[in-house]
């Protein structure tokens, strides 16, 4: 496959001007910018630009609204809860952050539970906001239903990714941005370019047996929950993602389990529909809401050196801290370009046409 | 292998006794004994009673004291820091989990991580504190290293088990508690005493590489991050685990990572310990400052009615919702009493004996 480089500035200036051509203001265009493409930067290629065009249908089916009224319609001192008014997530997670942030600073700890909002991006961006601050970060989402919990046909959750921050001295930040899932769609993808099937423990097939074709979910099948099956405790996985629909979508009154409206635009909603939108959860802890910063990101410094140090079995050079490999990818995409891939760039170029904006 | 049956009461009365003849005051020790049973009660017979005699060589060691003066040493509105003065974390956790409570029904919610305590039994009794309050709970704790993180020989993390109960109306509340890892040291017991081998991607040997030996662990071998390897998502399994550290010992100033105390008392203390004791991080969220308890607990009811309801793969009869299994052992083992295996009764004659108490 042929893949395109461009600068990080050439794809932002670009997908402002498609975020202003639907009506989102300079301030939203801008935030939508740079959430999506934080995706890209951090190698997640799967949540970028490449996704630009279903935003862009989402608003055309009228279920993104390009200047949504955003506010807190309940409130105590540590926690929130924000309507989203069918906006951007990309635009409502980073409002819902701020406002987590703003509660830290005050009480301590921040929690803002979202209803009413659409897609974020990566839970990565809104819960790497809260390291500036010396706060921790947290970040989930619900998602339309591809994961089938242990024991079930029906696809019940979403991938419902979870995101913790840390904040480390000298070191890099610690980042786990993990989907609940054994892999996420996008591993699925680059499988079936390759026209190869999945390992052991991926997706099922529409009648619950297990199967490896990367091409299953266009059949009726579904993703198994990170575990992959009972005997390698897929329970705990269904779990999670349990969890992350609870605190995104039960906490706020969003849509939630089966009922989570769908990406693509083109998929019709559900026919019931229990709550309002996508919900997500954010959460900030200030560090000296426990113990002095510098004494945490000290103890975080030795933390993290004790697991670079470990002895690497057969075959690995490395053992990884969450969220090396997204930095890695970063410093090198802001040094030699984001690759796109052809697929992507044909896209973006319809998209271009239509809004009669430049794009090279 | 032989079975004996006990009642709740019979046990109880015993347990209480033994804490109370190595010190405990008779507040500490009903609380002990009640964080104990519970696992017994939810059928977590690895945490529960067959660790009675655990805790008090842990006591002869002077790796416990019973006679804790335990404290807050730094709070504010949401967040507290609790030194547990090296008590039992069977009484140090439902003491922390207390203040949690307290401060979410001032400013919503209430965040707490404690340093200088011990093993605190299953943080399913920890977490389930907060439901009669119409709150979510949150419970997690560090344990000693016996997990290697993907692509490591070196054991830096323990099981870290986390657990998030969740109030229902009509049903009963959602309770999801999971170690980190593919399978918990009790399933390897249990494969022990069958002679049996493990599935794939429970463990690895002393060298890093995989085996299916489940007796491993005694010859320098490690628990696998959920997930079991890289190409099911273990570094998700090991992220999980990191961030139970980060929240119980890198927040409160607790040991971490390799440096964790160990339960059994034979074992040697870490040449290094970078902090106090073992570390716990509890959590109350009042579901009424994100919306009405009552709206709450009634789409709670509808998602758990909604995945009872999901279809069932080939061989299995429903689909469960966590915290399912639990109940069903308590609501059985209350009525025809709690199962001992003969090893067991046998350790708890010497405590008996030792203690000059009755036990039948």
């Amino acid at each position: 496959m042929s893949e395109h480089l461009y600068s990080y500035q050439q794809l932002a200036s670009f997908t402002e001007k498609v975020f202003k051509s639907i009506g989102c203001s300079d301030e939203h265009a801008a935030t939508a910018t740079k959430t999506l493409l934080s995706a890209d930067l951090r190698g997640i290629d799967s949540h970028g630009i490449a996704r630009l065009s279903g935003y862009v249908r989402l608003w055309e089916a009228k279920r993104v609204n390009a200047t949504p009224v955003i506010k807190i319609i309940h409130e105590t001192p540590s926690t929130a809860v924000v309507d989203g008014d069918s906006g951007l997530g990309l635009v409502v997670a980073p409002f819902a952050m701020q406002i987590a942030i703003e509660k830290a600073k005050q009480v301590g700890t921040g929690w803002v539970s979202v209803q009413h909002s659409n897609h974020f991006g990566i839970a990565g961006y809104h819960a790497m906001m809260a390291l500036e601050h010396d706060m921790i970060g947290m970040a989930m989402t619900n998602a339309s239903p591809l994961v089938a919990p242990t024991f079930s046909i029906d696809k019940m959750l979403g991938t419902n990714p979870i995101c913790v921050a840390a904040p480390a001295g000298k070191e890099p930040a610690f980042v786990a941005d993990l989907a609940t899932t054994t892999a996420a769609n996008g591993k699925l993808e680059i499988l079936q370019r390759k026209n190869a099937d999945t390992p052991d423990g991926w997706v099922q097939d529409v009648e619950g047996n297990p199967t490896n074709d990367a091409n299953i979910l266009k059949k009726g099948g579904a993703l198994l929950p990170l575990g992959g099956d009972r005997e390698h405790g897929s329970h705990k996985g269904y779990a999670l993602g349990a969890v992350v629909d609870i605190f995104s979508a039960l906490l706020s009154g969003a849509n939630y389990a089966p009922w989570v409206p769908p990406f693509p635009a083109y998929v019709p909603m559900p026919a019931q529909q229990p709550g309002k939108g996508i919900g997500h959860f954010l959460g900030a802890m200030r560090v000296d809401a426990f113990r002095p910063a510098d004494e945490f990101k000290a103890a975080m410094d030795h933390w993290i050196q004790g697991f670079r140090s470990a002895r690497t079995v057969p075959g690995e050079e490395k053992v990884l801290v969450p969220g090396d490999p997204e930095r890695e990818f970063e410093a090198e995409r802001k040094r030699n370009g984001i690759p796109l891939l052809q697929a992507v760039v044909t896209d973006l170029a319809t998209l271009a046409d239509r809004f009669s904006i430049n794009f090279h």
